[in-house]
């Protein structure tokens, strides 16, 4: 019997949750590969709120795990009811609340902290031998937690970010945005997607799509 | 020269704004199919602002424009100011807010006032016979504005709704979920998308794709 898979969101708009683009493409490939998914995410406060209008914070306040409800139509879990037994793999979109929800990784780079109960998921798929898909800015805290491991893995091609994830031990290998590079020792498949600012929606589908592909082989 | 796609989006997460995978797979495929496009929503506040977790109304306010650019990471503007002279086809996704931010279809059925600038909007697209694409429930404003003309649409199969589209003079057609409805005369095609509550992501996308074809050969 084959194992769900479980995606992580940060909320809902890029500039203070997931991208939502990203997030779709994931949701997309995983059910056009057959495979089941339940989404999870933190019930924490995102760490500011951005009018994406204007790209200027707010006063507002809102929750991740209730904004990132709206992509998935409510159908999403508490990130701490997260029981890795009942998975067989984990999807991780991008988007600045990986940076700024999940982690500090936008202000402090390699020197980041990840959110325990992520950290904790992370390295309990590593350890059980789970695939991890990691798109956009995620690979960054695939790396915080799993560097030691020298694992390798993309955010395509932004030098400032690769050092910062290499800092963290991991290794950087360039990709284009339709890429996946996979790591098949830890069994970790990345790809760029937005990291890549003016990338083509339908290259971006093709990156996520592969990364997906890859991580169903790994399973 | 080929002319650009409008979408008109209204706010973001399906039971206050636009059913954000619609939109997303809309985008997808008109990019796919090398149609380039610009995204508009009102600047108005949404109804009301659903907790998409719980399913319960919030006392917050949220803008339809300031939302929907989170789905189009900025790059969105005031439905005022589509010119329709640039534009090839106009494109309408689905989600509650169709029927509460861009109409009250959603408490008022068949008797329906559709916001002003949309109802401009979707009467000069069909005058200049420029093709129209209807997701999920925007058959039904389609309906109300261009009813008169006994347009031929789809919203799936709900007897309910296809009843008020019918009272508003329009000849409602059963569809399924991967499937699209072609009215050539008026150029209109529509697919139900979300009106299947349960449907698969796959055929979701399926449908859309095919919704996004018919129009650009209408083109």
């Amino acid at each position: 019997m084959s194992k769900k898979i479980a995606v992580v969101l940060s909320g809902c708009g890029y500039l203070d949750g997931a991208e939502i683009n990203e997030t779709v493409f994931s949701l997309l490939a995983l059910d056009q590969q057959n495979l089941k998914y339940d989404a999870f995410a933190p019930n924490i406060d995102t760490y500011h709120v951005i009018n994406h209008q204007s790209g200027e914070s707010t006063e507002e306040s809102r929750n991740v795990l209730t904004e990132a409800a709206r992509i998935v139509r409510g159908k999403i879990q508490d990130l701490e009811n997260l029981n890795i037994d009942n998975y067989g793999a984990l999807i991780l979109p991008g988007g600045y609340g990986v940076a700024k929800n999940l982690s500090d990784f936008a202000f402090k780079g390699s020197a980041a902290k990840v959110l325990p109960a992520l950290e904790t998921v992370i390295r309990a798929f590593h350890q059980a031998k789970k695939p991890i898909g990691a798109i956009c800015i995620s690979p960054a805290i695939v790396a915080r937690v799993l560097g030691e491991h020298s694992v390798k893995l993309t955010i395509g091609s932004d030098a400032e970010t690769a050092s910062e994830i290499e800092k963290c031990g991991a290794e950087h290998i360039q990709c284009s945005v339709q890429d996946v590079v996979v790591d098949s020792h830890h069994k970790i498949a990345s790809t760029p997607a937005f990291m890549y600012d003016n990338a083509r929606l339908t290259d971006i589908y093709k990156g996520i799509s592969s990364c997906i592909e890859q991580v169903r082989i790994m399973l």
